[in-house]
């Protein structure tokens, strides 16, 4: 039945394969030389990972159906570029460099797997891969050129890059939560919200829609880090599937230990509450939205 | 007089500063939030290198003069892109799990000067930093598509990317003329390619022109790394501003190491002559690309 749990669930379940099978294709084959830079790129990005940057990029391009025949090819296009520049930052991200991590996805890390300067390459080719595909959607020119700005801005040195090199510099310190809103705003809440942004650019969004559109994704960007902070400490690693507890043994601050635990479950759901309202003028289009804010708020991992 | 030495050191001279102050437009402020980041892409990219990849772009961009009035800024706009690509793999090249090197462009390397963290994340972001300019080019969008295909395709792992893998996997190895060839024409030949067609593509070069440019690019794409091996035996650091020796020390096969100092030096000489011919067909203004030609094989360092 159409907004039912298992209703959502098929749906998260098609575009899973969907995007899958668009990174399957986007992805040189692991035997094209060079071919452990491309194995160690297909390991980062295949198989894995709840693709909510995805998600996001299908729900708001279904939200606003100026759908034309070529919509689904760029639908997939987009969903892949996303998924490609959190792959490429995951990648980096868990380097001895930056977070030194050794589990990702229940997996060795690439550079465990591969060694760190394939990793370091593949995590480069990724992203520039990524906008490969973006240039390679099937709509118009213009469009086109809309979603390479968007997804740029929001990875760049003023996007999740910046918000990387904060984290960096936040270790040990005490930010208060302005300070602590501002690093994840830019770390994980840019790419989230530009994964809104691409949905309704590439099926030519009307600007009330991407306007709707943007509130959402910016309370949606904001509390799947709280929620994050929250597994952090409440579940374990075999169920994340990365290493739990570990903001906490690092020092970092988080929403739980600037907020305390019962104060940041109260923002999750405001903030959850708030992503439904900005979208109300979407009109009945928008149920997935609505259903993948519930998700991602209410996920135990 | 046109054609002359002087006439053109006034040319390279006057696209150095064009370049550079593009550069400057294009980076953030160095006190911008995360200043620590910003600084170190400005450190990275500002004040230093040949430029040699955005005078490819203006010479080629010249040589096919459909000029229109915004070809200025586009051909600008691509000058900075393929610098920003070059400034990147730079920085993360010269990283401890890959050359290891503490000495670019006659200063400390970026991780040396701004730890290995920070040097990561400023390559990451000079590389989207690339695909955002680009992107924001007063061309056609149909144009600015293709810009943006050309160099994602240059840069990848299929391009620059998979040439630095190659480059990895041959240390120690010996690599035959053919194998060789092949990780130049992707670690350096497919960038400085890619520079001469976005200056084709900016401008709206005819199809008969890309060709022409291309025929060039190819040729001046192994020149340049052959002329690289060349002065890695012959010059000596403080001239070259990088470790001089390296790749002999290193293991690493170069040109040198398998023609010959004298065969390759032939081999550059063919090169250069070989990217004239290929020009021909543009005439009078390809004067700028045949000079172009002709500096980067008899260069000094």
């Amino acid at each position: 039945m159409p907004g039912s749990r298992e209703d959502f669930q098929a749906w998260t379940a098609a575009c899973g394969q969907r995007v899958e099978q668009a990174l399957e294709r986007a992805l040189p084959a692991g035997g094209r030389l060079p071919a452990t830079l491309h194995r160690a790129m297909r390991y980062a990005v295949l198989g894995g990972g709840k693709r909510v940057r995805p998600l996001l990029v299908y729900a708001a391009g279904e939200a606003c159906t100026g759908a034309a025949a070529s919509a689904g090819a760029a639908l997939d296009a987009a969903a892949c570029a996303v998924e490609l520049v959190h792959a490429y930052s995951l990648v980096h991200d868990d380097m001895p460099c930056m977070d030194d991590d050794v589990l990702r996805r229940g997996r060795p890390t690439v550079h465990v797997e591969f060694g760190q300067a394939t990793a370091l390459l593949a995590g480069d080719a990724l992203q520039t891969l990524a906008f490969e595909v973006l240039a390679g959607m099937p709509i118009a020119p213009g469009l086109t050129v809309q979603a390479v700005q968007a997804l740029a801005a929001a990875s760049g040195s003023q996007g999740m890059a910046g918000g990387q090199a904060i984290d960096l510099d936040s270790v040990g310190k005490s930010l208060d939560r302005e300070a602590l809103e501002t690093m994840h705003r830019l770390k994980t809440g840019a790419l989230l919200r530009a994964s809104t942004t691409l949905g309704g650019i590439v099926v030519g969004a009307s600007s009330a829609h991407r306007t709707a559109l943007d509130g959402y994704a910016q309370a949606m960007g904001l509390a799947f880090q709280v929620v994050d902070d929250i597994l952090d400490v409440t579940a374990d690693s075999a169920r994340l599937g990365k290493t739990a507890g570990k903001d906490a043994a690092a020092d970092k601050p988080t929403y739980v230990s600037i907020l305390g635990l019962d104060a940041a479950r109260g923002l999750a759901e405001r903030l959850r509450l708030a992503a439904h309202e900005a979208i109300a003028p979407l009109g009945m289009g928008a149920a997935r939205l609505a259903a993948l804010a519930d998700f991602i708020v209410l996920r135990d991992r």
